[in-house]
This record gives C-alpha cells, sequence and structure tokens, in this order.
C-alpha cells in the first residue's frame, strides 16, 4: 500500500499531469512488445497522422519524443537555430522564464520582453522590435500559448498578423503544453512553426511523450541549425520515417496504445466540443472566484486561461497552506504559487478529461479550505455561481442522448 | 470504445455496486492462478481470519461463495433451516420484499410484518409475535439491517433485546448487505446468527462474493435443516476448510487478492474511522436534502441510514427523469425509487470508497437537475448546507498528517 | 507482494482457471458501475445474442450466473426436473462423481452408469436403458462432454442418435465445463436441452460466471419442473429478460466487459480456428507422451481429449510429488492426480487461451521434473515428438500474413 | 482490439523491451498524481537509495531520467566532458557504433578502436593509447559493457587494471544498458564513472528511464564540462535533490511506483541469484546453438553474453526470415541481425523478468523456425542439451520451499 492512503478518489486539480480516463489506463495496461515487429509501425504510422489534428495542421510533420515538456523545448530550439541566433522571447511567468533559462543556456542571444506576471505578452513591444530589424536578425518569436503559473493565454493569432504586417520571415516557436487540446489552437492557419505539448497535459496521459509539430518551413531551418543535438535530432526521425520504421530508438509501447486510446476519446466527443468544455470549465471556476470575493492572478479578460486558474488570496493567507491542507484534508490537489508569485496564489488546474461535476466537487473543497485559513468565504457562493452558468450550458453527452 | 463515453470520470453514487478503490483495481489485475497450489489456501485462511473482523466477530464462521447477495440470501436460510418453518420477516421496502419472496418459493412458512415503506421494522409486533410463540414455533427472524429501497436503518441491539427478553431461541439472520463495512454493526454482541454482505457494497469491489458469516448456534442448525442445498451447502465449504484446501470449488482468484487489498485499505483507515466517515457523508447529504427544501423517504430520524439516502421529490415531478437526465447530462448515476416509490424517490448512495468532494460534487449535480426538472431549488443550498457540516467535522487524513 | 513470488511467468497447466488474454484482462481493468443504467443492458443484449455461438445453437436461451460450474450444474437440474426424477448419469472420473453427488442430494433418483476411470461413457448401457424403458420414466440423461480428472471424451453424437434411436424424449443435459469453446460441440444439432460451462475454462475468463443454455424443449420443462429454486430459478431472469434489464440481481460488471473481450478474440480467431488449435495442442502433448514412454489415462484413442491430458506414472513415481515440484522449481502450475487416481496421474490442461511454444514449455518442464523424480526420460524426446507434429500443422497467425 | 492479435502469450526474446511481470504491470495501473505532493518525493528519495544497489555503487549519485538509453548515453557525454575532448571508444557492434557517432556529433574527438564484430573490445589497444598518453590528452574511455547487437560481453575489471596500471585520469563512461541487473557489474569496484541503464532493460519496465549514476569523480568533472545541456543537465536535479522536491520537471508516475515494484521484486530474489539466473539462461541457451551445429556470433568464450545470443545462420539462410516467421507463425519475438550482420544472425534475448520453462519455450520455437528454413536440425537437440543442464542446476523458488 502507498504510505498517503487516503479514502475515496484523489482529485486532481493541479495543471498537470491531470487525470488518465479509465479507457486509456486500460489501453496502456500491457507488457512490452518488440518495437521492430510490424505492428509497432503500423501503430505509429496512424499516430502521427492522427496526432496532426490535434495540432489544426495538415502540412506539419509531428514527433513523438520520449521526453517531458522541457525536452520538447530543447528540441524545438535546436532543431531550428543556431548558437548566437536572436530570439524574442516573452517572460510572463515561471513557464516561459524556464524556457527563456533553457533558451540562454543553448547560447541563443534572447530578447526578453517581459511583463508582469498576470498579464499576457507585450505585443506592442513584439510589434516595435519587428518593425526596427529590417536586417530580419530577429530568428524566432518564442511565446507560451498559455503561461500555466499565472493562467494567461496569449493570442496567437495576432502574433502571427504581426508578422505578417512587417513581412518579417521568423520563425514561430509555441509552447503549447497547457493548451494544446485543450485550448483553441491552429497551427496552419496561424503559420505557428514549432508547436509542442506533453502528454501528460490536455491529453491526458503519463508524462513521456514530448509531442512536437514543425511546419515545412521549420523543417526547411533544420538543414542550416548548427546547434548540436543527437538525442532530439529530428533528422534521425525523419531517416526513420523514410525507413517505415518509425523509431531511431526505443518508444514507450504502453504510451502510443495510451496515445491511441486518447486520441480515439477526444476523436469521439470531437476536438471542438472538448475545446468547449474547457472553456465551460474555465468560466465556471471564475465565476466561483468572483462570488469569492477573490482576484484572478489574470489581470485582463482577454488574457483568461480556460485550463488553469491561479487565485490570488488575501495578503494575510499563505496560498502555500491552502495547497498542503488540500492534500492533507480533503484528498484535493492543486497548484502551487510559483516563484515570484509563491505563497500569493494558488492555482486550479482544469484541463484534461474532466467533467463539470469533479470540478463543482473541487470548488466545493476549495470553500471549505478558504474558511479553514480564515477567509470569511460564504459557503456554496462559489459552486453556486459556477452551477448557475453550468446549469444553462452543459449540453446532453451526445452517446447517452 | 465503449459506446456510452463520455468525458471525465463517471460520478457513481448508485447504493452498490460502488466505487473500487485504486489499489483494489491494481491488485485484481492479474492472471488467472490454480487454486489448487500452497498460495490460494494460504491467502485464503488470512482472509476468513480478516473478513470476521468486519462482522465484529470472534466465534463466527465466514463463508466467501462466489455468489451475489440474493445467493448470500438463500444460503442463510437453507443452511440453518427447514420447509415449512415460521419465520418472521419484516417487509420494509424492495430488498426485504425481494428476501421475502424468496423465503416463501424456499417453502418456508414466513410471518410477515409489513411496514409502510420509509417506516423501520415494527419490533412492537416483533416482540408481540415472541410473547405469544411459548411454543417456539418461530424458528427465525429475517432482518435487513439496511433496507437499501428507502435508506432506513433497522436497531438490531433492540431485536436483540427483544428476543433476549422473551427467552426466545430464534435465529437471527440479518441481511448486512448495504450496511456491514459502513454501519455500526456488531455479530457476537447483537447475537446475530447468520449475518451477509456482496463484495460490490461497502467493501468496494466487484460484484461476485457473497459473505456470509454464521454463529456456533448457526452452524449447529445445519445439522438438522433439512432445506436442499448443494452449491450453497455450507458444510462442502467445511470438509474443505478441514483439509485445508479451503475450496469445494473454484473461486475467483482476482476476488481473493481484491478482497485482501479491500480488507488492508479498511484496516489501515481504520474499521471506526470507515464508520464515522459513513456516518459524516450521511449527515452532510441529509443536511442538503433538508436545504433543498426536500424531505427523506425516511421517516424518523432513528432509522436514517449513512449509506443511502431516498429523496422524495414533488409530485410534479418523476424521479425517474432525474436518474435518465443525471446520467445523460452529467455523468451521475443515481438509484431509482423502485417498485411502490418507483416515480417518487431518487437515491443517493454514500457507501464505500467515498470522500467528502466526491459526494459535494454529486450534491452539486442533484442541485442542477432539480432545476432541469422544474424544482424550484436554490443552487448551491444544500452544498452550502453540507460542507457547514463537514469543514467542521472532516478529519486530516492520517497517513498525511 | 505476493508471499509465493518466482521469477519470469507462471506457466499454467491446470485444466481451469487458465491463462487470460491481455486484451481481456485490460477489458476488466476497471471500476464498477450502475447496472441499471441503459448501457448494462445494451451490453448484455449483444452478449446473450454472441454467446448462443459457443454453443453452436440459434433456438437456445442463454444465462449468464454469476456462479460457477458447480452452481450451472444445479440451475441445469433444479429448472428441468424434479424431486423423485429418474436420471441416467455417467460415473467416469472425479467431476462427473461430484455431479452425481449433487444429483443425488438434489433428490433425483440417479441411474449411476459406471465406467473404469480412463474409459468414456458405456452408451451400450445407456442403449440399453432406452429400450427397457418405454414407459419413459428416465427424464433426464446427464453427462460430461469431456471428464477433466482423466481427460476423457465422450461422444454426444452418438448419445443424441441413441435417444433418437429410441424415440426417448428424456432431456440431454451436458456438461460442458471443460470443452465448451475448445472442442467441436454442437447443440442445435446434437439437440442438447441444457448445455453449459464456466468462466474459467475455455473462454479464459476468472471465475465467475456459469454459462448456461437452454433448449426450447428444456425451457418448457421448467414449467412443471417442481425442484425448489430461487438464486437460480431461470424464470426470474426471463422476466428480466421481457423488461429489457435483463438482470433479476447484480451482475459482476468487469466480467461482463471481459466476456465481450472473450468472444471478439475467439470469433477473431475463428471458433473453428479455436477448436482446431486445441486439436493441435491435445495431439502434440500426446504425441510428447508416447514418446517418454508413458500410457495416457484415457484408454482409447476415440475418447482422447484435446483439453487435458492425464499421464500415468510408473508404481514407483508419487504423482502429486511431479505437481508439487512443478510449482516449486519451474513456476509449473500442473493438474492432481483427484481421488482413485491420486498419485497416479498428473494432468496437463492444454485448453483456452494457449499457443504450441507455451505447451513446448510446459512438455520440456515435464520432462525435467520426470527425471527429478527418478523416471528414466530422454529429455528432449517428447519435445522432439511435439515439434515434429507441430511445424507440419501450425497455421500462420491470420492477421499478421 | 490490436490488428496483429494472435492466440496465446507473444514470446518476447528481443534483447528488450522485455517481459513486464505482474506485479510492475499492476504497481503502473494508475491515475496521475500531483508529483509536488509530500508523497513523490518520499518515493523518489527511496528509489534513489535502491537504485544504487543495482549499479553496486554507495558513493555514485543516481539519476533518473525521463528519456531512453540514446539520452541516458547523451548525459553521461554531455555532464563529464567538453567539445574537442579526446575520447577512447571501442566499436564493436551496432549499438557502440551508434554510441560513436553520438559522440562524433557531440564534437568529441572520437579515437575509434575497432574489432571484428563478435569481438570484444580490443584492450590490448586501449593499453598501448594510454601508455603513449603521457600527457593525458584522453578525457574518457567509453565502452559498452554488453554489445547487444552481438552477444559480446566485456571485461571491465580488466579495464579498470589498465587504466590503473598507466595510473590514467580518464573517466570511465560504461554503457550497461544490456547488462545491469542481469550482469555481474560493479560499479565501485571497477571504478566506473558513469553507469547507465535504460528501464526496459533487465529491470523489466517499460520504456521510459534512463538510469544514470555517475561518481564522485564524474560529478567533479561537471563543474569544467563546457558541453551544452539543459535537459540532460545533472546539476538541474542536483538543484532539486537539495530542495527535496527531486525533479526539475515531471517525472512519469507511473513509472516511479513501477520501479519501486521492480527493484522489490528484485531485491527478493537477491540481485546476484537474478545475476546467476542470467548465467543460466545464456548457458543454456548456447548449449542449444551448439546442439544445432550452429555457431555463436560471439568468437570467444571470454565474450560470451548471459543476456544476449546473436546465433549465426549459415550462408544459405536468411535470419530475417526466420525472425519475420518466428512473429508470424510462432507469436515468438526475436532480434534481428542489424548492419553488417543482417541476414547473418539472429538474436535470442535473455534478460529480465524470464524462467527457464520460458527460455524452452522459446529454444522448441527456434527449432521449428530453423527446420522451416531448410535448415537441417534435430528437432528437440537444442532443448535437450539445454534442459540436461537446466535440470541440474535449477534451484527450487526460495518462497515456495
Amino acid at each position: 500500500m502507498d504510505y498517503v492512503y487516503g479514502p475515496g478518489r484523489n482529485h486532481l486539480f493541479v495543471p498537470g499531469p491531470v487525470n488518465i480516463p479509465e479507457p486509456v489506463i486500460r489501453a496502456m495496461n500491457r507488457n512490452n512488445e518488440d518495437y521492430r515487429s510490424p505492428a509497432i509501425p503500423a501503430l505509429t504510422k496512424t499516430l502521427l497522422e492522427d496526432v496532426k489534428k490535434i495540432f489544426k495542421t495538415t502540412s506539419g510533420t509531428p514527433f513523438l519524443i520520449p521526453t517531458t515538456g522541457t525536452g520538447a523545448w530543447e528540441s524545438a530550439l535546436t532543431n531550428t537555430l543556431s548558437p548566437g541566433d536572436r530570439i524574442v522571447s516573452f517572460l510572463i511567468g515561471q513557464f516561459s522564464l524556464l524556457w527563456i533559462d533553457q533558451q540562454q543556456r543553448l547560447n541563443f542571444n534572447v530578447d526578453v520582453v517581459e511583463s508582469e506576471w498576470g498579464q499576457g505578452a507585450n505585443l506592442d513591444i513584439l510589434a516595435s522590435k519587428l518593425a526596427a530589424d529590417t536586417a530580419h536578425t530577429i530568428k524566432a518569436i518564442c511565446i507560451v500559448h498559455n503561461e500555466t503559473a499565472t493562467g494567461v493565454t496569449n493570442n496567437l493569432a495576432t502574433v502571427r498578423r504581426i508578422l505578417d504586417d512587417y513581412g518579417h520571415p521568423a520563425l514561430l516557436l509555441v509552447d503549447g503544453v497547457s493548451s494544446i487540446c485543450a485550448l483553441d489552437f491552429r497551427m496552419d492557419e496561424w503559420g505557428v512553426d514549432v508547436a509542442l505539448t506533453g502528454s501528460q497535459k490536455a491529453l491526458s496521459l503519463p508524462t513521456g511523450i514530448g509531442i512536437v509539430c514543425a511546419s515545412p518551413k521549420a523543417l526547411e531551418a533544420t538543414k542550416t541549425a548548427r546547434s548540436v543535438r543527437v538525442f532530439f535530432d529530428w533528422n534521425d526521425y525523419l531517416k526513420f520515417y523514410k525507413l517505415g520504421t518509425y523509431w531511431p530508438y526505443t518508444p514507450s509501447i504502453q504510451l502510443l496504445y495510451g496515445l491511441k486510446a486518447a486520441l480515439e476519446l477526444i476523436f469521439e466527443e470531437g476536438l471542438d466540443n472538448v475545446i468547449a468544455r474547457h472553456k465551460r470549465l474555465g468560466t465556471a471556476t471564475r465565476l466561483a472566484v468572483e462570488a469569492w470575493g477573490l482576484k484572478n492572478c489574470t489581470q485582463k479578460e482577454e488574457w483568461y486561461s480556460d485550463t488553469v486558474t491561479a487565485v490570488l488570496v488575501p495578503p494575510y493567507v499563505d496560498s502555500t497552506e491552502i495547497v498542503r491542507r488540500a492534500w492533507k484534508r480533503y484528498n484535493l490537489s492543486l497548484g502551487l504559487g510559483l516563484n515570484k508569485i509563491a505563497g500569493k496564489v494558488f492555482r486550479i488546474g482544469h484541463l484534461g478529461n474532466l467533467n463539470e461535476l469533479q470540478l463543482l466537487g473541487c470548488l466545493a473543497g476549495v470553500e471549505m479550505l478558504l474558511k479553514d485559513v480564515g477567509y470569511p468565504v460564504k459557503l456554496g457562493s462559489g459552486v453556486a455561481a459556477a452551477s448557475a452558468y453550468l446549469q444553462n450550458n452543459i449540453p446532453l453527452i451526445p452517446s447517452r442522448i
């Protein structure tokens, strides 16, 4: 037995890793297999086709790399850029900070555009930098679609528009870790050159696959990119794609079958319905926060995230204590405030395979927690606000009509 | 894929089968084994010792029969009684009705004591019948500890006291299907002669084991009981107990390992803590029902059940529609009203491996359902009432302190 | 950890419970569900249709009873016969003995036709009894298709022919526990009135479903059968079949999904291919036994069983020691000799989801065991004989061509 | 259903990924968890202590990197070396070739010592290079302990002795992918500076953890190593080790619990018993190969591998056809010949959680395959040779005595 057993189900509301649906757990409940038999390449071929749909791309080339989001970041950078290349990168929270740290350690020349945490990427500065860069020294724009630390969603369509306005050829590299499969994401339409996510986020799998998708322009860039790379080298994958054996090294058999099951569930629900469900869960969460009299860390509605909500607590409350107590008393897992906002926010992840009553159970738990730590919340207020909205908006489950 | 897939977790609030905890699902995730190897008898021996603890008996003899509650009922009757024997049996809801039907079809002379559905067993009538029965024609008292259809818990201590008051030797046969492992149950102290439950109830396993425990007096009764029985014959078990091989026929290997894991979880939490948790969940549910302005089907507090609450709906509402809609819209499984009270009640099962936030999610769902069907509930009211109580009463999870 | 852990895979060669294929284990790896939702009846409906195929019947009515083979026997008898009814029953080994014991304890008038263990049912005596029974006092013929204790398969086509020859109306009740889904079985063609098996046999599931199929004539017989029955009463099932809810009491959700997966595997392979595979495995086993210089307990080729082989050991060897040592040294589970032939035979079960290399591993193990206990076997001899046959007869796996 | 379903169990005899034992599959059958809760760091702490035992080190520092063996290689190199550093590296087969390719692409100055495939590393040349290198320009020796492509085990104790003889300070970097947990490996005693393996090899887990262990000297080297690294940077791990949160990015929860179970099984069996079992399986395999009249690709006994045997086929046979046919006809997965020896050898992996009867089933299959492709093998000959040895050498299973 695990030494931390608590009765009933763990309520997992960190913004990743998220709940794995039972059909996916089942699909992964298996022995190893020879990945050089005809079965695994055939499975992989299907997966590579299907995974493009979650990026909304037809021209992109996907890679299923046995790594995490951090490794996926590294693959996006080293396959397309050379040391010393100038990158414009937006610092808006802990995860964009970590990516920038990686960019610097990989010896790129990072032009950091910082915003206050709780705000989105400053696209006016992007515009001015592009305007000034007539020599096209900027080789790539790096941006998180959704900053998981603050619950801020950046507007990628606008980023593309600005690039187009200036006819700037910089690559657009997007961290979609907490967005893809949950938020509206359109690789082809928005001209994203590299997009990436991790299996343990909205795809609702265990950690272990960094899913990266490269545009034709990104693939072209690999030919001149001089960053050193071996494990993360896309060309090794492409070589095996051509051979039809697909894998330069051993994949996780279990995760491949799990990915198949996860994609089947997403396509059965319909990707647009999945996105609408996340919008519903995000809206309900924000209505609860408002009813509690608390503030969203995200400063403007245009940046509200439908996958994670960072809730600001009053100065006399330590948000870390809320998270600790959630786990110790309610079997509820919430996200900590990170770095600058440690102690000041707690985070509710509402992404992946999740439904409304699960969220309402979490919100009821948060209300008790707020009371536990001395915040004068009216019990039931957040649930009431959320369910007033949800009761009007939840559709019937299509397969059960 | 199952054709009825809905996103997120199914909220299972029927009063059985109930949620299986992950460690138990894991324990059952296995191939078959030879049940005649030394391993299975050794496991069985431990299980038979441990299972006595959930009945609070030291003198009883348990049987793990590959059957359901209905089969467990049949084994209790046919092993201890002869055709024509007079039984006093209490009809207070659908499950006691079904047991009485079985008693009659097994050719016992059943003296039915009926109460209005929503009331407990009429123990005054029991007293008068025992008083009149100086010839001891009554061979057994059959009573459900907890009537699952109405959420009524009978007072077994009182039943024992009445039997003792009259020095009556009748056997006391108890259906503990929706009580044992959840409600306070004391086989030895209350002089219960046969007690039984099913694996899919508070033990939180799949269906498949009828768990029956017999007092020494019940075992003595088998010697004269002339009811025909083979599959359900305890003597076949006792013969194999003596041989040390334990099984007259093939058990489910998976359920044995599952039972081991389930008991470990119960003992880790502490049986009394498990019972306290059920009291907490039952109380919270009743507070919600009250806040909604609805009535409990159970007519008096003394009979309130901590494992299931049957909620009466107003005449203009069809409770069946609530249950149907719960499944189709909210991925919530509630219990139907049965037989006489079909359409008039819906039932919330709150037994087994369940915690408070799960229940609050369910209650939030019921509120939306009530609104869906036109009942003017104040959203959040039930959750508020329940969490006001819970926030004061939930203990820290001991393994996490 | 299980206290009897041994490295590598357990080689399960008892004639039940047998190996569960991974897709079936996966299908059962799930939480409970409400069996009164629309999902379970829909699943059940499909299962009832599909399960008829393994009996090769179109007119039969199947019952999926939460019980074991022993319970399935009881349901076959009590639903069709009345106490005192005359039955002709064949005693040819331990399992037919146990069934006869049940028949007697259920108060039927059992006319036992005994054969030496290792021989099939004496059908000449059947013929003479039927010839003499012009008054049709014989109400049923009870016969095991395959006696699991001795590895003897009876010829059911001949039984039917004899019944027809005498125009005798007796019901034909068949224990197909170790035959159905493995041996050629034709319910309709052979005029079988009740056929039954257990889930843990050739279907390769865990124990827990007694699968019983009744002919229209058997269903007609229920109307006059006066044997007492409740749990096993087919009429309760038929009532719920009509209602479309299918279950008089709680089924195992896991086993239903497991049965679905098991049937899918069988139909994907093709039932006739499954039967051919068993013939191949049985033949290979017998060739090995012959090569070892040992005798098959089955005395004539016409009775050879393709699901289990009972191997006679020389008088100076204790077969029980072989079985014990198999488990303790080789992680191999063999079947014991039972009752009269205890110590004289060990049994190799070769039924269910099993392939040729698994069998050859077992045979190699048996060779070492024989040497361990002092029998002068030539190592490799049995494997050589078996593989000489198999190498000529194994087909390509259709899905991999 | 998987489209390549074949009846019975897949016989997995590639040299990785290998069979996962049931207790490990069970341990991984779980939902995600918050890796920032107190539970996962506590688990990780234990794992880091326990994993050192399989390296036989007390002074080493382990890293559990979410990657494959290829990534583990890269972490070993980039954390300890700088671009341009001179490395002596031995090319003896496909996997050492791939590692050398990586070393070159990472811009090291690789001094390749090539042997004929089937021979071990040429340690005489190592000695002469070290002798000549009085300036200590050689910064590291890179060697595979066991070359998986040819079944050649190098003598690491000798490598250490040579280094010591010349008092040479070069780091000793060892690929133990197909050796650690199966072959005798002694990190501290042999002065190995970095050792590494992959979870899907002898640990018998799914792919997904690159397990790397660094000596104090290797950790010291990280301070001056100028190779660019972020994802693979050990210092990021060390930083989180100090914080007690252990993970710089998200680990796979499932693999952590799986690793715990895998280590428990290994320690229960006893690491030295595990190694003895591999020696037994390796010896048995080689005896079979000899009995078949075939040659081992490994040219001398001193290099024989106890984890994989590469079998040379006669020129008129295509070994690729054997592997293809194994899968298509016998549900047996064998390893292909790679690169130079494609078509010339097939490989039998005998590592991980495997026992003797499993191996004998495989050997019986190989015999039929050899016959299938026209090689005049005597069926049973290899099994006979292997079991003559095994029958004398298999110990009783300790937990079952």
